[in-house]
């Protein structure tokens, strides 16, 4: 296995509340993963190549667990409508028109292109509800050299008719799916259910059978607006709550495989179904603001032990960037102490730092921090241009870097201890 | 005066309702002035030089109406902390530091940069309390070839040892700041009293006198914290309301000479007074979230007849971007309409793009959008970075740029007909 040496200063996580800031260090890997990081080269290490990124600092790249590839176009566009509207207008439109192969690998390039950009070195996406786009998208993603869970997207019931699927093919189409793709390496596929309202309950029973035939992972939608949630307990006046549709549908899996987007409106009956079955919630704070869906209460899900993790909800959220989301998270989360619970605890900086790197990284098992044995996925940053830094301590540059920061100063990505480039340089 | 002619696609304000979109227009430029904007060249114009930003879109200036400019240092630092220790822990001891001219030289030449490359070609702010520091400002900024108002802070009350003033020096300072900077062009003296915590009687009362006396506008804080407006009410128990200390010391200047930044919790008293002096509300939702300040009832305030501009309130907002603003201020009024009043009306992308240029050039009198005889205050952007936008309509255009662009896309910057280069391009 080939070993290199990175020179830097290093940030991650300590824990989900601390950070662990190393500055002048050494991180020493050998293939994949991280050996150690060390304050000073190990005499057996003394041939190795050393790259240098020590006038920044390198942290864990970050994780994007909840976006929709194909509505890349529609980024900024119809903000302010609510989302079952805003679905009806812009999003299954344009998600319909990924049937058309030229259309949708442009878009599918320049998608991967900003997650390497913006440094999202791992995300689990929905494609669309053909399963030749599923196929192709998940395809890219394992040449990109980023690491992905792909879910072609089920849908057959309330949907309009140009973006609907029967029952029948809507199952043969996922098995042909996770067939295809099943012994992939970097992307991999994840069963898809839309959300509840968008799946027959003979569709919600066949997409848990398959998970568990081919222990898959699950993704999909829980509790985003008020509407939705309501629309939901009519279609399953039998389910308890929300989450217990998916539960009885055997669509939770246990431990960290299953990634619920937004929870903005848990009832208690919901949270401890999340926490019993471990499954992570995919928090899109920009997207609850753009489609008024409010502030889920994240602290609470954290201390009382589920799961957070953060998405850039392309494109109800308009931005792929992660920095964004922490940023968001802090904010939504200072307004929920202000306005709806002042008795909540508020998301400290280190939480979301957590949040955009570990608790995503876990959901593909071994990365996101920097404890010995990981996989090296990293990002390397050169925050000269943000002002002042040198003068500014480890913990100061790290946040001024996710505040005022962008995609400009990455200077470079490691996936698996190997440099990635610009995936599609074509588009 | 000198003519020029610029093709383009024009996005300005009609109302603060509603967008005025003109496809593939010319800009007619007399000296500094807009004289007309056609779907054709004149006869009389025929000769006159076109400069051609046609594959983009031209639109106003942003106008950022409240900005603390030695505070740039500590962006994106601290964040999280409430306003009143926030004050003491980041602002004063690095306010303090400007005493220092090689310092703040530097800080300031930054500063107007990073205006400038956002494209803030209009900008209302804060010094500290040194006279000297003030005036440097200034004069820099009038230099740049960026419009201003520039307030020296007075502060006399209420603050740390190493950063306050004596009243008779406060106000002497003041008195010769402005009459050393009075015949200014592009960059003029506003009087800045810090918040009323740190201002006396004695100095609230000669400040509403200067401001009098030499016919100058008024900027200050109000009623941003709860805390902040509690201490407000026990130093002044005799005043009905925040905003009453500044009326009652004449610092309300009359019809939209008086920028109150924040404005988060406005009585129904304090609201009657904003609207009857029409003072600008200075909106700045991301210094609001960072410093968990609450949300403004920005739609009440606009819909109750009190102008709203915004503001990147540096360091209590961590970006200069006044798109990020208009982001924000749109996000924070859907959070109070799901969680504070669901009775509120949302604030439109009309309302948040009026607010970021011609509620704010209202205040510099005659710019902000491109009606006949308006200063020729622009920015052009070039989009085609941005991602399929030949295919959008000019108002999806718009909005790709302000929620998805930034700097990169700010190509030319005119102020008075005149294009500005980067001010100070050896920082």
């Amino acid at each position: 296995m080939q070993r290199k040496i990175i020179h830097s200063n290093f940030v991650d996580s300590k824990s989900p509340d601390e950070l662990n800031l190393r500055a002048n260090h050494y991180m020493l890997i050998d293939g994949e993963q991280i050996v150690d990081l060390v304050p000073a080269i190990p005499q057996d290490w003394s041939k190795v190549t050393v790259l240098d990124y020590s006038t920044g600092f390198v942290m864990p790249g970050f994780v994007d667990l909840h976006c929709h590839v194909p509505q890349f176009v529609n980024r900024g566009i119809g903000i302010g409508m609510e989302l079952l509207d805003w679905l009806h207008t812009y999003t299954f439109p344009e998600e319909s028109r990924f049937a058309d192969a030229d259309y949708r690998r442009l878009i599918f390039k320049r998608l991967i292109n900003a997650f390497w950009r913006h440094g999202s070195l791992a995300s689990v996406v929905f494609a669309t509800i053909h399963k030749a786009a599923a196929i192709d998208l998940i395809n890219m993603f394992e040449q990109s050299g980023l690491r992905s869970f792909v879910g072609k997207v089920n849908m057959d019931s309330h949907s309009p008719d140009y973006y609907i699927e029967q029952t029948v093919d809507s199952i043969a189409d996922t098995v042909a799916f996770v067939e295809a793709t099943k012994h992939n390496k970097m992307a991999k596929p994840i069963i898809t259910p839309r959300f509840v309202p968008s799946c027959s309950r003979e569709l919600l029973t066949a997409l848990g059978k398959i998970a568990a035939d081919y222990n898959l992972p699950v993704q999909s939608h829980l509790s985003e607006n008020k509407k939705e949630i309501a629309w939901v307990a009519e279609l399953f006046p039998d389910c308890q709550s929300y989450a217990d549709v998916y539960r009885q549908h055997d669509l939770w899996r246990p431990d960290y495989q299953t990634v619920m987007a937004h929870c903005v409106w848990p009832t208690s009956r919901e949270k401890e179904l999340l926490r019993a079955s471990q499954v992570v919630v995919a928090h899109c704070p920009q997207s609850n603001g753009n489609l008024a869906s409010g502030i889920a209460p994240i602290t609470e899900l954290l201390d009382y032990g589920i799961p957070v993790a953060l998405g850039s909800d392309i494109s109800g959220g308009h931005e792929v960037s992660i920095s964004r989301a922490m940023q968001m998270a802090l904010t939504f989360s200072n307004l929920y102490w202000v306005h709806v619970d002042t008795t909540a605890r508020r998301l400290s900086f280190a939480n979301a730092f957590y949040m955009a790197t570990r608790a995503g990284g876990k959901f593909f098992g071994n990365l996101g921090d920097f404890k010995k044995g990981r996989l090296a996925d990293f990002l390397a940053i050169d925050d000269s241009a943000l002002g002042d830094c040198q003068k500014k301590d480890l913990s100061e540059r790290l946040q001024r870097f996710i505040y005022c920061g962008d995609d400009r100063q990455i200077v470079a990505r490691f996936v698996g201890g190997r440099q990635v480039d610009e995936p599609y340089a074509d588009v």
